[in-house]
């Protein structure tokens, strides 16, 4: 097979994680030992710095190495980032769209087209990898997953979630510490990031097959929220100790689909269509004052959740510079119309975890959603199973600091 | 001067900080050095455990010394905390709490006592070493400050302090980066703690006198808040700049008293009279929707500000542990009736920041609060000064880090 010979441009898209600046990286670092890439370009915000040619070539910037391994440990998407859904072929604007984006990649002769994202992203690269490839222009569209929330399927996790999984359950050690200070009765509520599937909400739980202390409840949007059962649990574990700890996520919901955490919102809804959630754990910080009368707070773990590359998990970043890198060994080899995926090598059982990089079919991924399985939540519907635990404790394993200077982390900026 | 032989006993109360456990160290390996303390015991949960005689001999915990070092990183209190506030003399309960408190030192044979604590401990160190003295009971009594607020007078700084703010500067680091991804107009509002003093708020700022990114607008308690100003300089900055970041404190007040996250609140009020306070964020959040109808979100930093002890200040938990072991030193010259203080041995200019440890009288430091001074605050009382950041930069310096096993970190238990 004859390599396909020019330049590459990489973007990345949705939101922030403390490792697709890794992925960012490890596409770079492949792009710039590639015998088939001469440039390598970087998109500012996705598709829309794309559509108006807000371009940079990188290889200058990454001469030193050095420069390379401060990107890795950089939060955030340090090429920027956007939330455009590419029209759909049925919309007027598709030709117009499409046709202006391969008139750009043309003028550049890009040949390589690497799009870091989550689920919506993924959306964008099967949207563009069809149109080039039925309007014969010669390109490979490689999509590599991104997202705290390990909820695209085809992957065993994905890239950013170890590291979210990382802060929440340093941060729930934390927690768990700080709240059992007191002797008198109270209930702390954490509300955790996941719309969709309870992946980040389990992470609070790995505690408890590590032989630390685990939130006493944990809930996920997965299975039905019942008010009833959620207060007879409560005063169950009130009466054993004072200081009760439950771990929410955000999209929690009753069993007639209205979110938990509706209550204290509007009802926007985002350029995707997802309702616009926050709230859960205020809501039920106020249902817990109201019939228990007792001290209750309730905490968002908010932005640090997606941001934290102060306590990133080495595994994550790792893996995530090497999917990246990866990335541009299969588009080199002709793959295209494909997402990266990570395989685990061995199912954990007394051997060292380790994993492998794959690629498969984007129209098989694209807007759907992995959930947390049945068998990783308990029967009762208020905990983890430790199977789950023991699936996801890898992921978090080592510890990728950044460099500091004065005290404050030095991070990469363009 | 002869010195006084008998046990010590140690106690933690007020809120939990990522460093008191540091001074917890520091008071233990003082007190086995020591050639004078034959046992060294804790109290449960402050004075409610010595009142109940819930007290452990903390010496055999601790003869293998790597147990200290765990336990100088492990945040929340250890021997547990409390809020309770003995009783004034004017209270009919006076004689009757402190007779109790005494009888139960005679019989331990207690001879120094040293108490961790923020303002509000101060205040029990005050009465009992009054009442001691008074009732001619031999016992060295010293306070060892501690509060992330680093609002207690006569010491340059607390002791918890410089690792809250080390994690709120971090964080606010990585929440600068990933507010900027995207170029749609946002205003981001981060809520710091701090009910009356605003040093927290200020140290978000760190990153300008570092060459790094830093919040846009920051507003301290020690100013009355101007919600017309807010908005004035909010429209200038958007006209700039796509992204705002502002950082305010929780204690937050209008020029007529009422506190801006009063709004979203009841009057709650704890056991110290204090309003109880949380929503300025979200209080402003609502209102930048209200009047702008743009992109806002608000996040309240909340509990790991005070416990995130997988970032911590190295100078801070070097100085927390110093502090501890410098006030066993001190009551065996024979202080009592005094706090710990930390002193400032140079103004910083063009030298490397050093500390040596004091006390001072407790009588002038209990129940006062060391507010940000006006110069450290600029003119249109919307940011901070550089010399309030210079103030604050080297007690953010150096990292401790926990250690960890299987990705979580390992905190010390008794």
């Amino acid at each position: 097979m004859q390599n396909l010979r020019g330049n590459a441009i990489v973007g990345q898209s949705g939101g922030p994680t403390a490792a697709i600046n890794a992925t960012l990286a490890g596409v770079i670092y492949g792009a710039m030992q590639s015998g088939c890439i001469d440039n390598i370009y970087g998109m500012k915000n996705g598709v829309d710095g794309l559509l108006c040619e807000d371009i940079i070539r990188l290889n200058g910037y990454f001469e030193d190495e050095s420069r390379l391994e401060m990107l890795k440990k950089t939060p955030a998407a340090a090429l920027g980032s956007c939330r455009r859904k590419l029209p759909a072929e049925s919309d007027a604007k598709y030709a117009q769209t499409f046709d202006k984006l391969v008139d750009i990649l043309k003028k550049y002769d890009i040949r390589y087209f690497f799009y870091i994202g989550g689920n919506d992203s993924m959306d964008t690269v099967a949207k563009l990898s069809k149109y080039t490839q039925e309007n014969g222009y010669d390109i490979k569209v490689i999509g590599v997953p991104k997202t705290i929330d390990n909820d695209l399927i085809g992957t065993d996790h994905t890239p950013g979630f170890g590291s979210a999984a990382k802060y929440i359950s340093v941060v729930m050690q934390e927690i768990l510490r700080d709240t059992a200070v007191y002797t008198v009765k109270a209930v702390t509520i954490v509300e955790i990031m996941g719309r969709d599937a309870g992946w980040l909400t389990a992470s609070s739980a790995l505690g408890r097959v590590c032989g630390a202390p685990a939130p006493d409840l944990v809930y996920l949007p997965e299975r039905a929220f019942d008010m009833d059962e959620f207060f007879a649990d409560l005063k169950r574990i009130l009466a054993e100790k004072p200081n009760v700890v439950v771990a929410v996520s955000e999209g929690l919901q009753f069993a007639d689909g209205r979110f938990v955490g509706e209550s204290t919102q509007g009802g926007a809804v985002d350029a995707f269509g997802h309702k616009y959630l926050a709230g859960t754990g205020k809501a039920l910080e106020l249902a817990v004052k109201d019939k228990l009368g007792i001290k209750v707070r309730s905490i968002e773990l908010n932005l640090p959740q997606r941001c934290a590359s102060h306590i990133a998990s080495l595994c994550d970043i790792e893996e995530s510079f090497g999917v990246g890198r990866a990335a541009v060994q299969a588009a080199e080899q002709g793959v295209s119309r494909e997402m990266m995926v990570i395989l685990r090598d061995n199912d954990g059982a007394g051997e060292p975890y380790s994993s492998v990089y794959g690629h498969m079919d984007i129209d098989l991924i694209a807007n759907r959603t992995r959930f947390v399985p049945k068998h990783y939540i308990n029967e009762r519907g208020n905990n983890v199973t430790d199977e789950c635990l023991k699936y996801i404790l890898p992921l978090v394993n080592g510890e990728s600091y950044p460099e500091y200077k004065n005290g404050l982390p030095v991070f990469f900026e363009f």
